[in-house]
């Protein structure tokens, strides 16, 4: 037989699009007993998930649960059981996941209308309500926080003109939820999902997933179940609620990590966690451009949690992304879509988000930058950041 | 704020339908510093758990990976990918599992003809020909180990019906994967599925599947997309083989799970792990039935890794599963389906499966049973038991 090989994964610091650093506490809770996934003592996690879940979404919705998958099965899941066939659903796409959404949208048979921005800005509301008008429209589709392009998508005045047409607004908080502010009930946001290994810093495998009563209501007027069975909203809700029915066997040990980050997110309290991000982003950013880079999306619509800087003239993308990861540890994300080889995404999200990191990542890719001919200014770049850094 | 729970859960003997018990270092492996899904050097954890689990399976298949969720994304994932409108699939139903797959079956749009057992006896090849020989097939599925019922399906026989005429078999290995064996390819199966938190002993939360060249060659040849973006085995495919075209965060702490946990089958060696599964689960079917109690699958095709026994009269199911719990920290499961409250279901899978256990659990249940008016000889079936083990 070959041999059996072992496991030793390497320590790096995690500062590309996903997933972020976990907190110790976090990564030991999936070292705790596994539990059966109908045992009272699970049924008890669960539930202050729940709650949990609902004080970081800021939500008071019933409907409140995490998917048995990675964030990509929160999106598979609200968008599959909102719509079907002879639904109409605008999708914003300015990025790749608004892109993504669209791609299963159209799986369900609906109609899908698109409303594209250029990849660097948010979609216009201007852009939404000329297709609301347009038709009858069941759902709207957007990236709050697009991972591809650093942009943050602002939310109110889409949904105000959701409420004024009858449609529902679906929002992807993937990238966003525990780093910036996400407020589902006061902006009026009908259905939501996250992932857990961005802002949140467990490690990816479960996605929160929200749901107001309008769209729960929508759910259950389905003429025909949803495509899918394994993330069918009624299959999986009838677990999480008081009935306890049987679906999939829980991902006990993904709970658990789900569990501890929530209760770090709560104990650092949100507020203060916005501003942590706010404060590293920005001095991040501002580090890049002392150094003699240019940011890639709009000023006014930047993200703190996900950067994403432009590859200068002259320098091969994998040069430096490889030479960061195999000489200082640092992981980065390249571009994708069509921002492939053009951009970095540099995220500073959950428990990557410290003043250390920034600093560190600056030092790093100014000093390879200069190895490969360009002139990046290394010493403003430092100096500038630190004097933005929280004190 | 109300308080932030903390998360403390109970140690438990897991001798339910799953999760079993897992090695420590198993659980300890979740622990180990996260990974970005591109970094080279969690690819090659990837690769490593690929040719593990095709070891496991017996397996040469090409397309083999682990999808990113329970046992049941297996499910969907082969199911949604192989049928599609106007397929034809003769699912076999003898318990829950089979049920859940012609649900998921007819979801597709593909017409679904059921073929069906006693809930206690697997489906007799004879019934599947009848189906096979009434019009042309695209898929004949059958669950190998059926979770609710203890059967073991012999799967030769049906497998070469298959080929006979000209259809593809698809197996539920759930319950069954290093457990009692295996043989993908010696049997002609040509797409499978399996659990981590079953024999194979890790937390639930990936599912290795399997397919033929003739199952991928199918889906190649599918004219849409499957109902599944989430699980749509070219877009997973892509990702595991060598073109890495991002699809999802893996879930890595996971992947690391089953990396141990796959280390762990084969240094036991698959020939080893089923005796020691064949030889504990003889020795409580034998312990339960000295005891004064019936065992409920048929006896030439029980499993020995999840046992069935009915509920004598007279016995409340729920008093005895929650003194089980509450007093010896013993899970085991109750019946699903049409078999809800009529029987116990007693796993012994993967780290589950110990001497220990088994007479831990005789000694346990037989003084409960008594308290209880029911006259269980415990003496007998600790001595029936004892006999029994492997020395």
């Amino acid at each position: 037989m070959t041999e059996i090989p072992s496991l030793d994964p390497p320590k790096r610091v995690l500062m590309g699009p996903g997933p972020s650093g976990a907190d110790t506490s976090v990564l030991a809770a999936m070292g705790l007993p596994l539990l059966g996934h109908l045992d009272p003592e699970f049924i008890r996690i669960m539930d202050e998930c729940q709650q949990m879940m609902r004080q970081v979404l800021r939500t008071e919705n019933e409907v409140t649960l995490a998917t048995p998958g990675t964030g990509t099965s929160g999106m598979e899941a609200t968008v599959m059981n909102l719509l079907q066939p002879g639904d109409r659903a605008i999708i914003g796409i300015c990025g790749y996941f608004g892109d993504r959404i669209s791609q299963m949208a159209a799986r369900t048979g609906a109609e899908v209308t698109i409303v594209t921005a250029p990849w660097g800005s948010p979609i216009p509301p201007e852009a939404i309500e000329r297709e609301l008008r347009a038709a009858p429209t069941k759902l709207v589709a957007v990236v709050h926080a697009e991972t591809s392009t650093g942009v943050r998508q602002p939310v109110e005045a889409i949904s105000a003109l959701c409420k004024e047409h009858g449609a529902l607004l679906l929002l992807d908080c993937v990238t966003s939820l525990g780093g910036v502010p996400v407020e589902i009930d006061e902006w009026g946001v009908d259905a939501a999902y996250s992932g857990t290994q961005k802002c949140l810093s467990a490690p990816p495998g479960a996605s929160p997933v929200t749901l107001s009563p309008a769209a729960w209501s929508a759910i259950q007027a389905r003429e025909a179940p949803s495509n899918s069975w394994y993330l069918d909203l009624n299959l999986l809700e009838a677990y999480w609620d008081s009935r306890r029915a049987y679906h999939h066997t829980s991902p006990i040990s993904m709970t658990y990590a789900l569990h501890r980050a929530l209760a770090l997110v709560l104990e650092e309290g949100l507020e203060s966690r916005w501003h942590r991000h706010e404060s590293n982003g920005r001095a991040l950013q501002a580090g890049l451009e002392a150094m003699g880079l240019t940011l890639h999306a709009d000023a006014d619509h930047r993200l703190p949690v996900l950067t994403t800087v432009r590859i200068p003239e002259g320098i091969t993308d994998t040069d430096i992304r490889g030479a960061l990861l195999q000489r200082f540890g640092i992981e980065v994300g390249g571009g994708i879509g069509e921002l492939g080889g053009r951009i970095w995404r540099v995220g500073l999200m959950g428990e990557s988000s410290t003043a250390g990191n920034v600093l560190f990542f600056l030092a790093s890719l100014g000093r390879l930058l200069r190895e490969h001919g360009f002139q990046a200014d290394v010493g403003a770049a430092l100096d500038v950041a630190a004097s933005r850094l929280d004190s």
